[in-house]
Order: C-alpha cells, then sequence, then structure tokens
C-alpha cells in the first residue's frame, strides 16, 4: 500500500510501497483510512523534536489523527466489524493496568501511539486496536471528523474537566481561538452556560469565537489581561483554559483568574513560573490537561453527530501531502489540513 | 486590659493597657483569652513583611490563632453563651457572599483577620464574631488548641483537600515534618489509608513522624528524589503535600510526583517553576491550599477530641511574650509556643 | 397595607388591612411586592394540610414566591439598599449552623419559610432577611421572575444535581412537563448535552416541551415505559427526573432506568416502593429533591437574565387572588398565575 | 479434577469428576484454587432461586468467591505468571463496554459471573479472565482471603462510596454486624474518622463489632431506633448503610436517617417503600450498591496486606463441602466458611 514516511530528521516525508498491515493479534482493527489530520506535531516530528521521546525506528509512517472503515478484525473482536466507519483514539492502550480500569486510558502503562512511535495513518491502512475504535454516527463523514481524534479530543479532554466546576454565571476565559480553542468553545456551550471570553492576538479568529458562541473576544494587543479583569467586575475569572502556553499566555492567565480559580494548562512551549506565595494566598490550581480518554471520544463524536462541534477542514489526496505540510508551516490553512484517500 | 503590641516595625513588642473591646454589633463575640499561638508570621509581621499587604494602623495587638472562653455576645447571638469555651477561626467573615455562602469562608470578599489586620490575640480578650467561634469539647483546654487554629487549620485543610483522591495504595509525600507537617501526618492517618512517606532535612523530625504514624520516613539529604521514587516502584507518588515551598522544595517534590498526580502547594517561599510541557505530558495538577474554612476547623476540633490529632505545646505567660518569640527565633521550641493568661 | 389573609382552614382567603412589617433586626430586608406566585401549595394550606407541620397561627398572610424591590433594610445590610430589585429566596436562613455554612441552606436547623409559617407575599410589602434577596438584571421585572423563586428554583436545584453525572450521549427522562419539567427542561438545555426525553400525559404539553428543546416528546397513554425504553436501545435512560410522584409515576419511572442509573424524586404523593433487591441488582439511586439554595436561586437568576429559562404568566392584582386561585383550581392557568400590585 | 455440582434444583450438591478447565482464549487464566467461599448465596443456588435469573445448565460447579495460584495463562497474558498468588474477582468482564471503560466494570454489558452461571470454584481449578486477577501480597494466603472475593469486595463497595461524603463528626450507622458488616466496619474505620454505631439484633456480634472499632454497639430489641437517635442529638446519622435489608431493617434505618442523608442498600429482602413527601422533604438518598469493580478489590488487598481488614475463617476440606453448606445453614459458622484443596 501507499504510506507517507519519516526517512529522516530533517529531511522530507517520502510516499513509497510497504506491506499493508495484517491482524496478528486477537484484538486487532485493520482501519481503511478515510482522512488523516495534519497536525504541526508532524512537522515537530520531522524537525527531530520527538527522536528521542518516541525512540522510534526510521523510516515510519506518520499520522496520529485517524478516521475511516473498518476493514479486519481479530478473533476476539464483536463490537465493530468490517465496513464500520471508526474514529481512531490516538493510542494503543493495554485495558489492564489500574490507569486504564479508571477510564484514564491516556495514562496506561504500557500504550503505543500510532504515528508517533509506531505506524501511523498517513497511508491506506493503519493497525490498531478494539479498544481504540469509535463507531460514529452515519452523518459523520470519516475526513470530516479526523482532526477530532487528537486536537478536537485534546480539547474536548480540558473543557470538559472545566466544566465540571462552571456554573451558571462563573466567567471561563479560553486563551487562543485556533484550532483547539475553537473546538473548546464549541464544547464549552454544549455543556456549560458559563459567560465565555475569548482572547486571541488574531482578531479574525477572536471574531470567529464570538460567531460561534463565545460571549466576547478580546484582542490580545497589550491589554488583555485589564480588558478580562474589567469584563469580571475587577475580579477575574473563575477558569481561564489555556490552548497557547507560550508567548506571555501564561503569565496573562494567572493575571486574569480569581482567587480560588482553575488555570488548565493545555497549550506548552513556557514554563509555569509564579511564586507560590500568590498560589496559596489566592488559593488557585493549575491543571495540567492532555488528549482525552476514549469515553471522552465517544463522547466528543456525541456531539458531533448532533451539529454541536463543527470543524473547517481543506482536503489533500495523500499524494499531496507536501502541499498540506506547506500550506500548514506557511499558515495558509483555516481549520484543519486532511489527508484523504 | 493588658495587650501585646506593635509598636513600630523593626522594634520589640511592648506590653500595654488598652480599653477591653466591647460588644458593638449584634453578632459580636467577646472571647477571654486562654492561648494565644507564637507564630513564625509574627515574626514577620515585626519585621513588616506584612505592612503593606495588611494595611494595619500601628499601634495594634498581634495573636492570631486564639482560643479561650465566651466573655460576652451580641444581641443576635444565640449558638454560644457567656463561659463557652471555644476555638477561634482566624478569620470574621461577611457570611453573605458567594464564597461564604458555599463554605469556601476563606476567599470571603470583604473578611477581617484579628492579629494581623486588627485586634489580635496576645491579650486578656478578643473581639471577634459569631460565625468565628467553635465550641470545643470539654476534654480539651484552650491553651492546648489555640495553635489549631491557623497552622493546624491550614495543614487540616490541605490534608482533607488531597484526601478526596487518595485510595488505599496510593502513596502520598509530605514534605515537612514541622508544625503542619506533624499536623497533616495525624490528619491523613485519621482519614484516608494512604502509604504515607515524610520527608525531612532533620532526622529527629523525620523519626517523630513515623512515631506518629508515617510509613515511611525520608531524610532529606540529597537522596531525597531517588529515595521517594524507589519507594514507589519507580514511578512517583499519587500525591505530594509541600509544608515547606523554600530551598529547592518544589523541584524535588516535582520529581517524586507520579503521572496524573497532585501537588499540594501550602508552604511557600520559591517559585514553582515548571515546563508546561512536563505539566501536560504527565497531567499533573498544582493546588494552592490555603488556611481551612470554618466547617474544616469543626472537623479538627472533633479530630482533637478524639485524641486523633495532638500538638506538643509549650506554655508562656503573656508577660513572656519575648521570651517566646526569641525562643521560637532561636529554634528552640518543640511543637509551639503557647501564651497564656 | 392590604394583605391577603388564611381566616380558617376551609374559609375563603380574605383580604384586610394590617400593619406593613417594619425593621426590627439588624439583617431584615423589607421589600415591597411586585409579583406573588399563586401555587397549588397555597390551596393545600387553605385546606387545612399544612396546618399541622406549619403551625402557624391564624389569621397570617399567605405567598411563598415573591419579588420585588427592597424597601427597608436594617443596620446590618450592606449589599442591597432601597430600590434594588430583587427575587426573595424562600426561607430565612440562619447562617450559622453547619448546613448553612456548607451552602445548604435548605436544611437549616432553625428557618423560616414566609407563606408558610409566617407571614407572606400577598401583600404589599413583606419582611425577610439580607440573607435571603438575591438583585435580578436590569433586564428583569419582579412579576416576570417572582414564580422562579419556588417552583422555579426547585426545578433548577434537581436539574442542576442531575447535570453533575450528565455526560454528553446520556438520556434523561423528565416525568412531568407542566411548570416545574418546564424550567427543568430549559435548565438541562443549558447546563448539559443529555438527550432529553419528556414524558406526559397531556399531548399539549409533550409538543410545548418539545418545541422548547426536549429531543423526544413521550405521551403517557400506557405505553411510556415501552417508548422509552426504545428510545434508549433498550437499556433504560441514565438519569430520571420525576416531577411528578404521584399516579403511579415512579413505577413508570423505575422501569425506564438503566442499570446504574439515578432517579431523582421531585414531586410527591405516592410511595418509592422497590424491592431492595431490584436496587442493589442494578446499582441504582433514588435522590431526594428539594428547593434550591440561595446560590442556586442565583444561578437561575443568572439563566433568566440571558433568556436561557422564560415562564409563561398570567397577572392578576392583587385584589383578584380569589380569581387566581380559581382559574388555578379549575385547570385554566398556562404556566403561572402571578398577583401583582 | 474433582469438582462440586449442582445436579438438580432441591437436590444435594455432589462431587464428581471432571476435565480441568484449559487455556482456550488468549486472555484466559486458569487458576488452581487455595480458597473458596461458602456463601449464604450457594444455598440459595441448591433451593432454585437463581436458576431462572442465571440461566445456568445443569450440572456445572459452584463457588463464586475464589483465591488460590495462577496454573497457566494464555498467549496475551503478561500482568500474570504461572505460580502468582492471586484472588479472583468474581465476575469476568469485556473490557470493552463503556461501564467497563469507565472502572465499573460490574455493569459490563456481557460478563459471565464463575459459580452462578459458568463454572466455579469448588473445584480444583477455575477457568476465569487476565481482566479478573488479582496478585495478592506475600504474606496473605489464598483460603484467607477467599470470602473476601464477593462478600468482602460487596462491603468494600459500599463502605467506600459511603466515604465519599463522611467527614469527622459524621455520623455511620452499620445495620447488620455479621460477615459484610464487620467488614464494613474494618473498611470504615480505615478509611474515615466518621462516628460508626453499629445496629444488630445479636448482642454478641455487637460486641465483637465494638471490639473492632465500632464506636458505640446497639442491640437491635425494639428501641433501636431511639437508640440512635439519641446518639445522634435527636437529629439522626449522615449515612446509614443497611447490610440486612430485611426482617423491617429499612423502615427502622429512614428512621435512623438526618435530613439530607444517604441510606446505602447493600442487604436485601423487602422493599424500600417510602413516601415521596418524605424522601423530598428531608432530601435524603436511597443509593445501590453491589459488588465492587476490580480496582475496589485491589484496594481491598492492601487493606488486608496491611492487617486493617481481618475475617475469621473457618476451613474445610474440599470433600467436607456437605459439612460446610450444613454448618452454614444451622448458623455454627463463626466467620466463613472456606473449602481447601
Amino acid at each position: 500500500m501507499k504510506a507517507v514516511q519519516v526517512v529522516g530528521y530533517g529531511e522530507p516525508l517520502r510516499m513509497t510501497d510497504v506491506p499493508a498491515p495484517k491482524v496478528t493479534a486477537p484484538y486487532d482493527v485493520i482501519v481503511r483510512i478515510g482522512g488523516a489530520g495534519v497536525c504541526r506535531t508532524d512537522i515537530h516530528i520531522l524537525e527531530g523534536q520527538w527522536a528521542e521521546k518516541s525512540g522510534v525506528t526510521l523510516p515510519y509512517t506518520i499520522g496520529h489523527e485517524n478516521a475511516g472503515w473498518v476493514h479486519a478484525v481479530g478473533d476476539a473482536v464483536t463490537h465493530v466489524a468490517e465496513g464500520d466507519k471508526v474514529i481512531v483514539h490516538p493510542l494503543i492502550t493495554c485495558g489492564l493496568c489500574r490507569a486504564c480500569r479508571f477510564g484514564d486510558d491516556v495514562h496506561c502503562e504500557q500504550s503505543l501511539f500510532p504515528g508517533i512511535d509506531t505506524a501511523g495513518g498517513y497511508a491506506e491502512y493503519l493497525r490498531t486496536s478494539a479498544r481504540s475504535v469509535v463507531r460514529i454516527d452515519d452523518s459523520l463523514e470519516p475526513a470530516d471528523v479526523a482532526a477530532l481524534a487528537d486536537a478536537g479530543l485534546t480539547a474536548y479532554h480540558a473543557a470538559a474537566k472545566a466544566a465540571r466546576s462552571l456554573r451558571p454565571g462563573d466567567r471561563c476565559v479560553v486563551i487562543g481561538a485556533g484550532g483547539l480553542g475553537h473546538i473548546g468553545v464549541q464544547v464549552l456551550k454544549a455543556i456549560t452556560a458559563a459567560e465565555l471570553v475569548v482572547v486571541d492576538r488574531n482578531p479574525d479568529a477572536v471574531k470567529l469565537a464570538v460567531s460561534i458562541g463565545a460571549d466576547h473576544g478580546v484582542v490580545a494587543d497589550g491589554g488583555q489581561v485589564d480588558a478580562v479583569r474589567e469584563l469580571t467586575g475587577g475580579q477575574g475569572a473563575e477558569t481561564v483554559i489555556d490552548f497557547v502556553g507560550e508567548g506571555g499566555a501564561t503569565r496573562d492567565g494567572v493575571g486574569m483568574l480569581r482567587r480560588a480559580g482553575e488555570y488548565h494548562v493545555v497549550g506548552y512551549g513556557e514554563n509555569i513560573d509564579v511564586p507560590t506565595i500568590d498560589i496559596i494566598s489566592s488559593e488557585i490550581s493549575f491543571i495540567g490537561s492532555l488528549v482525552g480518554s476514549y469515553n471522552d471520544l465517544c463522547e466528543l463524536m456525541v456531539l458531533a453527530a448532533r451539529g454541536r462541534v463543527r470543524l473547517h477542514t481543506t482536503t489533500y489526496p495523500l499524494e499531496r501531502f507536501q502541499d498540506a505540510l506547506d500550506d500548514l508551516a506557511a499558515g495558509r490553512i483555516r481549520g484543519r489540513a486532511i489527508l484523504t484517500p
């Protein structure tokens, strides 16, 4: 089959012909790819930033945001069958460790991450596990939802965690109105009645966020902390979800937070660097947020099926993977680039 | 009455004669002091560290850890009466703001803090509010429990927050086996079955912690992070409660934490300074912890009455306030110094 | 002032002239009534059903759903002032007992209930407490929101409790599409993405519920349990909120419930009568729900101000109280009857 | 191998020779039985009470409380190995349904229950799944802990659920001081500081409960409701855990409950039969409790290894199964009867 592979760090990806994956274990599931999201992480992989962390052997096929149709299943698989339309949870997890058994699959003690440390979805077929496929509604197409498998799932997870303590009248600041923030706003609108304040440097992104339901938009032009404090009666917001995590976002975000507030860390790049005296005297929390669990992905697919979460996508045939990456790197993509068969 | 006052920053405290406080509002309660804890914060006040923050006008009476007997009450007070033995919650709160009405008195929008920003308990009498006095068990004496009013309450609050997610088999590291850590260990023993690992630089403090119930003691001699990781099967502890917060404790503490772990920040001094990538990839949280609520204090008094929480104290007559402060500053006090009438 | 009073059980209410209430305690608040909801409970009071429970001395003024304008305040009141538009929480609570201090005002150990056991709001003025008045948004009028003070608050409280465990994809059955159910559906739509199934005997009420956001409407014509099971893939719903509680509703409701489901009891009349073997083998819960807390009322007022919760009302001048009661008893009122000055 | 089987309802069990179970699927685990608990349910099975519910085909081997040593494992099993000492969770679960993935294995959509609907542990060997075996501490012996696999796990689950809302000073009534209540008291002592009141008809059982840590014992001689109300200052207990559920226990238990209290239903036999008006006016909850999850069993094994939970047992060689059943039926067993190889 055709597959797009990393052949060397600092070198371009290469499309090549590799054997299609086969079922070799009872819970294996082979997915025929219908859409594979192109993510900034893919660019970082090529730059070698993940080389040591993943320990993957080159060449290998990248692509960690996948959806498609079940092509083949192992003996033990009964809950999906050939032809089912599915989205693929980014991790292959064991199901037996304590974390898996509490539903925190993401902290599985021995997970694999296709596209990062084993063969991913820039290809015709992908091998994953019965534990990783979620059937999607008839009304949804793999290429439309593929990017929800990782970016969307991360935003969902953070928003759902934050929502647990958001009551009507509480204010939630969303820092970053890009792909994740865009999903985050839609999820928060669907599951809370909190007042949403979106902050971004890009006035168009702010405008878009307001058009999909944010109550207030603040352009980060230097006065953003004051603007948020003014919008919150001088007290700051009960919750901040930071999808940026770099370029000074965390210092700003802490400045926007109310006593006893929660700061959800999703984006990354800089350090959280806050005096302990400030943390204790205002009794604030910093809550890290990784990608969501399998159950989170099921819930996100419910919201997608009901039209509560939508993502703008631009599709490219698999052969045009380089154009997709170039467009992403150059900031020419609105929403998300998706490779299709 | 006699009162010990701050007359100038950088100057010694002075005992003087001031009018005894009177009931002036319907919910006022006058407490005859039976014990007033001497706290390191008192030394910091004298050094002027709180001058700007508190905005208090000199001279004023210090002392923020108080217990005694109800001496007089306002018209509207019905739940305590003259002669009742009480411990005094450190804050006077409004009872009407949203935080007070959720039981988070500590975040009251207009609280007073006797001993910090208004007259405190290094005196014969103290004025507080009906909202701030907790009746204590007949078996307890004011001088024995006074130090639980603030230091103990802070430890209780942190331990009780941490306990919510501690299940049998989970490990909880307690950094700092001084006054707060000592109470923290006793509280954790009373309300969880977590495995307790106490870390301190002082071998005697570690020994004492083990004698009152810690499962493991680790002397912080440079190898403490490795020691804790070894005790936790290489994975780190589900929870760290940091009663130190300075001198490198936070860097150590983060190194002792497991994926998805909770880091409770109680002690202060240095910065939490952690890369956002580490926070999100291990999905850890940093949870600030301030002093406890009124209901927390009631619960702590239950543990004290049942002998589950005990504090070693050394008493000084009020006139010997200077000796108490000197002994505290010189590290000559084991447990807590208490001024008595 | 004019007031409508109960002069004898089994006798009609009588309008009479009584002294207007005065501020007599520091936290008193006198409210000039702008709207007083007419509730089925008022009919039950007249029938004597509450005589023993309330122990009230006749004659007294009824009316427990009130909103209006602050007319006078006691010395200690600072958070509202004369002229403020307010809704009145149905209880006067102490603020000092453990329940009040946890925000569970409803379980206050010594509360009063104006309109039930002390003078209520079928009058020109009402005395309540600083703890009981919630300022409402400029866009809201007392007569429009008065019925949210008790009926609406009960529905909000139940819906908010249920929402804590409702995730996208979960199904919530609402039994009863009358006044409470109507508010319940709007609240659930605002704070969850659960799939809402409304069940009522009245086809028009079902239609109305669907028009304001219920996902499915089921007319209770005998096949309602089967209908709900079919809508839930044969498994039953994760949550049932029963606003009826009589006429067989509870037997039906249990039949609609999924394993590990929650049954919220709000309406009353019949018994919950279920074999313990069924409760444990399916591990279901029955959760009683009373009126909401003060903080709940604040949150409901946020939803009202944002137009997320609306109630149809019919207003009557206070003098026409008898017409309002007659229309209510005869089932001639759609939404809620409100007495106005 | 030897196995004790049900050959007909109403007939005695028969020991016979059957083929030992073999590994046939990748996640199979064969356990060599070291101890099999003899439970009242076994008597009910023989009486035919479970015939319809389980749908099992006779003859089959009973025994649902098992512990022993891993004898053989399927290809996919890596977390246990031959020779490991294990306790066996009573259910074989799928690991893929939503309930399993949230850690609520007990509500698995397609579970098996060895000893109830498939071959159990009154035998030399038992087939179960990798998902069902928990390695136990070196200090524990299979015959000592076998009865914790079901009876103990049920008590643990109920106590752990109740503990979530028990704070120091809260009162928890335990109805029933038999096997389950005995474990329940030990678990509550280990994980809460609640005040424990044990109620039983048997004065010796009450005495035993007090000796292992209950704060108060009440003999149910007709005055038990009054006794509990007196012990709780007339207000009732915050929590009741009912391990009996028959003979009037539920009516008593509701009478012992405080406003806003939780009633945990564990024992069964009679109906919960309570007016909805009482449920809502006091806002109480009834919470069903089934056997615990796999993670619960791991936690219980931690408590057992630490000596916090102990169970008195009487062992019988497998051949003497009839004596064990007879002794159980005749009330001659203190603690639990265990069949050993």
